[in-house]
């Protein structure tokens, strides 16, 4: 038996990089947008990586997609249709679908291998695709959809970075279809980037919600998967601040909708979240 | 004309790695305890490594040293006197300066080399040693000098992770000493290891110092180049918690010791770091 000493690595920034040890390829496939990977690892579950970039692995993937669903959700008093851009991995929705006010869960993910792969190989995160009334999934490309959809009451980008496909959807254009797209109330919650590494593209993406939303909040998780540990989302809103509702009110809309059993999120990590420290420039 | 790709890498854990662009070994030297050197990176300014591990980067290093140090000795209406353990670097007695009430900052490292490798190779820190009638510096083993000091108001716990030199500081026998030096209202803060890879042992240090002291009070920060990114730090006392202290409070106390531009530290990150997530068992 040969035994091989496999690591896959992301070369996330010119000088660093993050190594994990891989001991199965379970699928790799070029789809028409993207090459996509599924890696079997040795201590940390399962990893999707798309075009060399990790997006989820089982071992963080609860921070991200708690974080970037709970914290908008529970900010507004009754979410009802929800669209998720990306998500294809089904772990956005996955969270979302907890809220039973939800009555309509719409993912507008453009490519449907990524839907399919993390079906087969990802069940954990997959899941959060199985058949309901409550969902609508489709392959498209949200970049258009965004147009035709009305009156939702949260809209959560769990989109790429804002390099191919993902590029529009990082633009001021876009932001104003977000906004026209969204009911009286809505909010917004995006994924932003590294603090550490990507500063410029966090401040520019603050100053352009500004254009188009009163309320904008970034806030930072720790995820160890991404380039320095540690993310930057963001909420867009109008209306609604996630920094002004009270740890008890968050913590009586948590037992009204039955939502226990969090992982990251709890009403406190909720405000911790949202304390930015200084030398994050916005 | 030679061109060398290099690139320090750590192995974090049997199955995880960060590798760090290197453009220059500055100095490589073994000491009586340990192996240390200072390397150039290409893009995260300089770092200190003792055997094999990274201690301290120019990068990130402010949010270690800021949050050790100013979190405890905010928290305490005056400290006097400031005991640092381990700290070679200078990083963290560099922000006990800051606190003008501070008469007397006491180092106890180990390991001369660190301090005189830092001294000449990583300025930034090492200004925290210079000379001044306010400041003790002397190698010395923090493991037989606790039971030499005594009316400290806060002890900083700067060292390295619990094997080899450090391997007597993470123990109850260690603490129930480390409470004997404290004056009466005094208070401790450690570092005590990654929330994703090292919860056992954060959780036995957790449930050893509670045998000592009436609060502990884990908080957690984001440090890329520390093993996954986020780590935990850890405060003990039996009379302060530093979760019981208004930000406006903190607010008053820092403008009043005149501490400003601090990078990371706010009355806010304060509070928001001893957030913590479910998923971190005590």
């Amino acid at each position: 038996m040969t035994v091989l000493d496999l690591w896959f690595t992301e070369e996330l920034h010119s000088d660093w990089r993050t190594s994990v040890k891989v001991t199965d390829t379970l699928a790799s496939v070029q789809s028409p947008y993207q090459h996509i990977d599924v890696l079997q690892t040795e201590g940390h579950g399962r990893m999707l990586v798309i075009d060399g970039k990790i997006q989820a692995c089982e071992l963080d993937e609860f921070v991200y997609h708690e974080m970037l669903t709970h914290l908008p959700l529970l900010t507004h008093k009754a979410p009802r249709r929800v669209l998720v851009i990306g998500g294809g991995d089904g772990g956005t929705m996955r969270e979302v679908m907890r809220h039973p006010s939800v009555e309509k869960g719409i993912l507008a993910e453009i490519d449907q291998v990524v839907i399919d792969l993390c079906q087969e190989w990802m069940p954990t995160l997959g899941a959060g695709l199985t058949s309901s009334p409550r969902l609508e999934v489709a392959a498209r490309d949200a970049s258009e959809y965004i147009r035709e959809v009305k009156d939702l009451d949260a809209i959560l980008v769990d989109s790429s970075d804002p390099e191919g496909p993902s590029e529009r959807l990082f633009t001021v254009e876009f932001y104003r279809e977000l906004a026209a797209a969204l009911a009286p109330g809505g909010i917004i919650s995006f994924q932003a980037g590294s603090p550490f590494f990507y500063q410029e593209q966090i401040s520019r993406m603050y100053r352009d919600l500004k254009q188009v939303f009163e309320h904008v909040r970034p806030y930072l998780v720790p995820i160890p998967t991404y380039p320095s540990g540690t993310w930057c989302l963001m909420t867009a809103s109008s209306t609604l601040d996630p920094l002004a509702v009270a740890p008890a009110e968050l913590e009586r809309r948590m037992q009204q909708r039955g939502i226990k059993e969090t992982r990251f999120y709890t009403p406190y990590t909720h405000l911790g979240s949202l304390a930015l420290p200084p030398f994050l420039k916005l």
